[in-house]
Order: structure tokens, then sequence, then C-alpha cells
């Protein structure tokens, strides 16, 4: 009985994630899901691209959180439109909560449009939200056993960002076991490995975004 | 409907979680419900507590991850009965399930069950496993926002565990926040500083988990 629900769910966000991303699609915009554990730096990841990218693509954010707007006040200064979704208690945003709020955003005047989801590994991975798609963000300090633990988000996403690679020297992350995990989860998938903070490797993200922009690509990944 | 979907789902399991905790009782076990994100140290603060307290007490754990038996298999050293709970993409244990695995411990050679939930500060935090009580884990290497973000864990925890203090050089953890919004939340709630891989503050951990074991005390608490 908890199965049919649970498929009853999953079968509703599927018809409302297909009308998004049509929606998106004719008004040319990308939207992009970013997925990953507790404080692994989405938000650093998106102040960076914002300060980087902000002259080049016109961007908007959509912040999914428990409670509380912390993270929408971090890239409030730069001047771009941001909405909140306080799921007071769900673990991950769905393509309904979307749908509400794209009418918040001038689609017209916008080139990517970034989803926070909420902070977890696992049921933002089985809720499709209508994007075009979806980023794995995972930090060293939480260990290179991510991709074997958590493998839907690993299939799922069209590249995977590991974070914090200046802590890497502190912890017991083993590069080698995280790669071939990977690997053998995802062997096509693009790995890029940064640090938020220190600056490592975020030339080669702002490259890889800007280049999943390119109108046509993108759109003919769509289908 | 969706609410009224989730209120039954809470009742069924409230309802276990009642029969779990009474069976628990009259067999004094004390059952420690562990949640924390992904890669917070969870399985890492179990191998210590092994290590340093497998004479002392009698203990079991119970493992939930989505898929793998990785957790498990990095504490089958120690001798202690372990159960692997697939939850197969379920983002949380529920009572339902810990009910079952029950049967498959000797209920009356045990002190302490613990309990690895998976790894979510969210769903965790909303689903009573019969637990004793639980522990709130979180890593500096997560930030120092999650108390403030994930609000419910740190209401219900009876301790805060503050894990990879050996990392908080190296991160923009502020520590006076951190403390500042806990006691916002929760002010009575203990807080141990630790690093399970350097050994940090382990000590008191070790003397306050054993406190907790002390009969009259923890069954007193059951009710």
């Amino acid at each position: 009985m908890e199965i049919k629900i649970m498929k009853n769910i999953l079968d509703r966000n599927q018809n409302k994630a297909d009308e998004v991303r049509s929606l998106l699609a004719s008004k040319q915009v990308m939207m992009v899901n970013i997925i990953s554990s507790p404080g692994a730096g989405k938000t650093t990841l998106l102040e960076r691209t914002c300060e980087e990218l902000g002259s080049k693509f016109r961007m908007g954010v959509i912040e999914g959180d428990i409670t509380t707007d912390r993270d929408a006040q971090r890239l409030k200064k730069y001047n771009i439109p941001i909405v909140v979704i306080n799921t007071e208690g769900g673990c991950h945003l769905d393509s309904h909560s979307i749908a509400k709020v794209l009418g918040l955003f001038d689609l017209d005047n916008l080139d990517i449009l970034f989803v926070e989801n909420v902070g977890n590994l696992i049921c933002p991975s089985q809720f499709d939200l209508g994007e075009t798609f979806k980023l794995a963000l995972v930090s060293t300090a939480e260990g290179d056993d991510k991709p074997a633990k958590y493998p839907m988000l690993f299939r799922e996403a069209r590249a995977v960002l590991l974070n914090k690679i200046d802590l890497m020297p502190y912890t017991n992350f083993n590069r080698d076991n995280f790669i071939s995990d990977l690997n053998k989860i995802n062997s096509q998938i693009p790995l890029l490995e940064i640090s938020c903070t220190r600056g490592d490797g975020l030339k080669d993200w702002f490259t890889w975004i800007s280049d999943q922009n390119l109108k046509p690509n993108f759109t003919s990944s769509l289908l």
C-alpha cells in the first residue's frame, strides 16, 4: 500500500515536471538542480558563480530549505532574482513547488536558473523537478564512499563536483577509491575537483557550466 | 490529502515505536538513535566506542543504509551483533523496520543498541524508532549553520556531538555562532566536541554515554 502511494506521488510529480521542462525550454532557460549533503558547499558554489558569471549570464536562484532564508541572504548582494521555498520539514523539493514559484521569475530575461535543493543525498535524486540536469556536489570531508552509498544521485547527475579539495590532506579521503566507485556507477560522468573557498578548479567549472548553456546543445538534451 | 497520508504514516510509526520502547525497557536495553549528515562520522564514532567500551558494555548495532553493507563491514572486527537494514531508496529508518530486526538480537544479553540511521538530517528526526534517545552528530566541515537550518534534530536530541574539530582551523566554521544558534533552539543540551580520527574529547564521550546507561536513570527517562 505504501508503495502504491509512493507511485502516485512520483507519477503526479513526473507530470508536473514535464510541464515545467516544456515551459523552461520554450523560454530557453536552463535549470540546474544542485544536490548535495548539508554543508557540502552549494551556496558557496553559487556565490563564486555569481561573482564570475554574473555579467555573462542572467541568473536566478530557487533556494530550497527546511526553514530560514539564510542561504538566500548570502546571495542577496549579487542582485539576482531569488525565491526561497521553505519545505517546513519536507526533505526535498518537488515539481509542484517549482511550478508554483516559476511565475515569480521573469523567464524571458533569464539564462540559468539554479535550484539549491534541500541538503540531502537521497530523496532529491528521486524527484524530477523539470530541471535541464542535476548536479551532484560532494565534499572530501564527507569521505570517499558517497558514490557507492548513494548511487542514484551519481547515475542521474550530468556532472560531479568534488568540493573542499583543500581539506583532502587533513582527511582520510581516498581519491582513487572515490573515482573507482564513481566509474562503476557512471563511467561517462565528468568530475570537476574544486575548492570553492580557495578557488582551485573553479575556472574549469565556469567553462563547463558555460558550455552547457550553449542554447542548441542544452535544448536538444532536454528531449 | 498528502498531509493526511503523512499523518497516518506517522501515527502507525508512533504506535510501533511505543511497542519497541516497551520491549527494550523490559529487557533493560538502551537504544541510541544516531542521526547525522552523510559522512559526518557516525561509523567512526562507533569504531572508537567499540574499541573503548567493548569490554564494559554488551553492544549491538543496527546499520541503516540505502544500499551496501559498507559500514557494517567496518564494524565486523569488533565481534558484536550487527544487523543491516537497506532502505532501498528510503531516506530514514522507521519503527516497523526496527521492530522486525530486533528479533535477530539476543536482547537479554545486550546493554546498548546503537542505531546508525540513514545519513540525513531531516526525516530521521521525524520518525520515532522507539529509541531511548536520539544523538545529533555534526561535523565542523559542514559549517556552523546546521542547528539553525535543521532545528528539529537539535530539539529532539539528548546531546550534540560536534565531530572533526581537528578540521576547524582549515574551515570557516564559527564556534560562537554554532553555540549561540544551538542555545536558542535547546539551551539545556550537552555539547561534546570531539575528533573521532585524532581522539580529542572522546574521553568525555565515553563517560557521557556510560552515564546514560546507569539503568535506573535511563529507564526512568523512558516514561
